[in-house]
């Protein structure tokens, strides 16, 4: 479920974001808890295994290593920050530009209602279908890259049964050959069918066609644009960069963020917290920066925070339906307003 | 209050900003003061506790932990500035983007008055009507994203006794039944009472109807842009991310940033001013920027620098009536200009 | 004046961009010369002060201070040249957005010139008084922003006089009572003397009406958005935490900067060199990129670098009545070209 | 092949990006090993050089370059991390506007179908003629750009025989005389086409026409594009900057990261690892990073992760053909929907 | 010349980029060798001067200021590389938004090839005199921005003989009375000859003409912002700022760079080089990065990497001929296509 906290932060008062932090649902904490665990479970393990099992040499040759891998993490060796600044930028972009390329039926609708005309049963017939259509086709486009919505409909049959097609629509579909993605398919059905509701003359005019041809492409692009944002992610090398920079820094701070012997003097070695507070904290800092372009790089999944595709889905076909069928020329009378002057 | 500054800054004298920093409305100071004093009381909680209250052999622990703390806070171990720098870019972007999808009925009522026709009672209602539907749909949208709008219109009654809506039309509205936001059902109205206006040829063509649909069509796109700006916030665990990092920072300042026994000798102990001047300022900057990030992630409530939307609101009712309805055909007298050559 | 540099660094050649460092006019010399002298001044006056009124005992505490200070200016604490990079590409992205946004009526007289036929008085007088009315509008918004506009035309008198608009029109204009800006309202008249010329006749199609409308209207959104942007300026409290951080840096260095006696064997303060190169250089360095920004956040004013608003305006009014009256039906004999095979 | 990789990611779980680490198929490893080998290689031939070749007193020499060499490594002279995260970020982005790029056919052949009428043979011809242009304009443009279809298509004869054109157009192309790229020739045709469509009555409208002109201009703008970018790479200077920079690191490293000899006590050479874990982790983040411009700043090659333009020629001419012929006047019959009310 | 190597870097090969580094046209060694020379030569002086013209109590001054110098060029003082890296992005989105402003002419020739209707004379003439005046325009632009268009047509007259325009047009052009730039003026013959094109009958309807005015505005537009990305360029403050930060850098490294006597036993330095090679480096990293921003700051010059714009203009005129005249209703027989089924 898409987490909303606009209202929340309406206004900067004390505090600020501070009260978004005692939130569980769609949290940081709840998506990295179970590596906080692992990585704690790590690190009191090596703690343990040093301060416990080695004997006295060992210790010495532990505490070398330790120290040499301390210089790693502290040295700014791999920028871990400034990679995963310039990464999740880059994820957060593609992340809304999908978001925008979700494709809303309010503008075809709007066309529909206005250029296909009567009120009649055909009428009816025909701006219904033309709303279908265009509802199939961004679910037929969903259902292959939402997990969601995959669950939702697990086969083609489901989308039969809610209503999104007909079987004879299904059947057609399957006739087609085509080894790729059908998803246009029942737009190619919207432009024959608005030809034939222009010969027809239900569409009253040739500019009213072209208007409905127009919206029609724009709304073909979103769902075409959805397919290819799935198609073509980040490059794998770029995500596999980062998530080496971020993995290693964190395996060398298991050795090297040890607490040593505070009697053996080594330098920034004189106390002995047993909890490592900062290690933790940058664990925390960097992999959960880590997760923010997890969560982001993939929208249509299932964590609290990706898109409501179902949701969406559901409040498309209600509204295209809505506008077209039922407010068609039903609207309130047309009085003077308050102001008339 | 929006907070406009552009006139004092038009040159860029000496001093430039300076001038800036002597403001209270809508500044840094005012947003952050009511912080400012909460870390102030707790530093000097811990500095007296330090100084007075704690026996020899505590305080030496005491700086022990301060000693490291202060290593965190100094050695950029959390790169505070990195994330808030890319954040707050996020932040602002979106920011700008959603008052540039503020939507603004200037083009609709351009359309509106040069295609509807008839300077009779008839044709003023068509166009006033129209642009009540267009003004009523974006105050919709308003009122679900904006406390100060929600404010002045606390139930869709207070709009029909601004004139936003006559009582019919919040009838017929109340009684087309949809779980969503039904902010665009009076652009659904729009759009059959041109396709109405047309057939009575108040609408003189179909390119005309045509100029009119892609004009609604651009109007409610901004309208929904901003309900799903409003929806769809950045996520949760950036903005998690980014709080936890500064208000750790602070926290452990609180400690590591205490001035030590300059008796003690500690590096960069050797002089005790009572006031961290410069973890102060640090302060004023860093939690300053988390702000500015607090004040624009939301530009829809109440702050002094947040949208006019109410004064918005009222400017596009009366200007689309003056466009469409004193204005239409009432031009001064077409006269040969002064370069007539 | 804007100042034009790209001739002089079209060839990438030897030496490059110093050519441009030894310029007077539009160059940061000129724009931080006095901050310089200041800055230098307040900078010898503390040296003084340490120097030869203090007594041994005082010197040795401001040492103390001074090293303390030094800390604070050498180790990053506030990290001046992020910020800055972050705010000045911010700002710089806006300038470039406002100059695009700057009104041109280029495209709006070729499609008057193309649509309003006629070469006889009438058909003169509806062209010119259109590309009158486009004008007015972007110097009715210019005055309002622009520092440079409202000097040249201190009351609506003035540009009457000027010729951009008759006293019918102003007195038109001042009769309609709205309390927000009037810039949008000779393109209302623009819309509705163009209705009127379609039916007329003089305008030949519904579809030349339609291309009308449409660059009129992208022409009023350019001005709406000058409008926009000069209203809603950069967050007033980003301003102040640059400015801030910017001034607080070069005051500690007032101090943490001096040279210290170098008999006294303080670390890094072996030299005595009176004049402290390097601070000058770091003051050039910032105080610069902060006039920088300074000088495009408001491109409407003054500056040398500013946008050159009047010389605009008056290569919009002369190039529009150049292309709808002067050319119109006015051009070269057409003949078979040279390479007609 | 184009390595997709969002199904995996599509919900951010326990250890998140974890999985893709274990990929070979256009993974980082596959890309890099080569280098990582050479380095390694070369690092061990300096040491055995150090170690057991040179002269006591020519390692003394040895030490001491050697000490000089990884000042300069670890003291950040040169800032690699910056200058790669600029360069990539660019790479970027220059890397999905190319994508974005590629022309798909499937706005002009929903156009194409809707306008050019008639189930006969003339109407069949049209249809498939059209959108054969417009499919064999994208693979002139792709043949002068990608390896791999120039490896499908070495010669235009192939593309007579693949059926993207007849053995006539290939003449009437090879007649006309010009020394650029000819690949937008066949949507010249495409425009000739559509007007004598218009003339013979198959287009029904000049709206119509408009149409199909409006979108074959998109669709050659996109051809055009891909063009553009082809020729104008990222300017080579600054390749070749960042290329010295990282290069001239890891020369720098293969001396200045070699272990000496820890008897010799200089400062952190305290532990003789003999292989140098962190050197090579940078290698790998540095090398990865640099190793990911690589792979996006040409798209069209034959790289795993690069554009599958010949499975995307296929499909656009598949799905072309069908939408426009198979598809054409064959809806499935319309029949009220399951939700009639 | 415009420097092409996409072909090369096609696939992410071994030692990848490395093949670009040997290239000398367009290379960074050709635009800087100059450059480190002058460098080179400066540093051997003051070596020189160092070691051999000053007496012993004056060297150990010099060491003393040396060590001063070096702090700065060590310590970050200025933070080089970050403001080049905001900079060079800056630099480089600007230059890819000038190229994509470049006129070409392609859009125009379809819709006029496919608008303007008659294979006669009359019909040829009109097609071609349209596009001459596109041409034309662009060529006017680029002669007042482009050194190289510039020397090719020194005058306007050497642009009638190379057939751009007419005597005649000259004439008229010259009769023109304007003080502003006049490449706008051939565009408004396009305009009057295109409405006279439809009164003739030869544009077959007024939505033809239409779009052809469309097109010719976003040819003009592009003409336009040509215009205004030379006229208004980056602010010189800006420009100034960068430079001098880069060059006191490398004038501080002069001295403080020095080998200093090693016997003296100063801090990092214990080695005598003589030639300091990580300056060196650092000098080829930052001066190449600088030298990237002057190379794209104005890619109208005539540098190795700058936009061919002759060649472009040769292509636009011959492929606009092409297209309209020699193209016109010149297509290969429409005939079934091979997998016609």
């Amino acid at each position: 479920m898409t987490v909303s906290y606009s209202l929340e932060v309406a206004n900067a008062r004390f505090g600020g974001f501070s009260k978004l932090l005692f939130r569980w649902k769609g949290s940081i904490y709840r998506l990295l808890y179970k590596e906080t665990l692992a990585f704690c479970g790590l690190y009191a393990f090596v703690s343990v295994f040093y301060r416990l099992l080695l004997a006295p040499r060992q210790q010495e040759l532990f505490e070398r290593v330790a120290l040499y891998c301390d210089q790693f993490t502290n040295n700014n060796f791999i920028p871990v920050s400034f990679v995963l600044g310039f990464y999740v930028t880059l994820a957060f972009n593609r992340w809304w530009s999908q978001y925008m390329s979700f494709p809303l039926p309010d503008s075809l609708m709007m066309v529909v209602s206005g250029s296909v005309r009567g009120g009649d049963q055909r009428g009816r017939l025909l701006r219904r279908t033309l709303m279908r259509y265009a509802n199939l086709s961004s679910v037929l486009i969903l259902r292959s890259i939402s997990t969601r919505v995959r669950k939702r409909f697990p086969s083609l049959e489901h989308m039969v049964d809610a209503g999104f097609m007909t079987a004879k629509d299904l059947e057609k579909l399957e006739s087609l050959d085509s080894d790729f993605n059908k998803y246009w398919m029942p737009l190619a059905w919207f432009s024959q069918l608005a030809a034939q509701a222009r010969e027809e003359g239900r569409v009253t005019s040739d500019v009213a066609l072209k208007l409905l041809m127009e919206e029609l492409n724009k709304y073909r692009a979103k769902c075409s644009l959805l397919f290819h944002y799935d198609w073509i992610s980040i490059p794998l090398v770029y995500t596999q960069v980062v998530t080496v920079a971020v993995y290693s820094f964190f395996a060398f701070c298991l050795i090297g963020r040890q607490f040593l012997n505070p009697e053996k003097g080594y330098k920034d070695h004189k106390l002995d917290m047993y909890v490592p507070v900062f290690t933790l904290l940058q664990f925390f800092f960097y992999a959960g920066w880590l997760k923010v372009a997890e969560l982001i790089i993939n929208p249509f999944g299932e964590d609290d925070d990706d898109f409501e595709t179902n949701q969406l889905i559901d409040r498309n076909i209600q509204v295209s339906m809505l506008a077209v069928d039922d407010m068609y020329q039903n609207l309130p009378p047309t009085v003077k307003d308050k102001h008339w002057g």
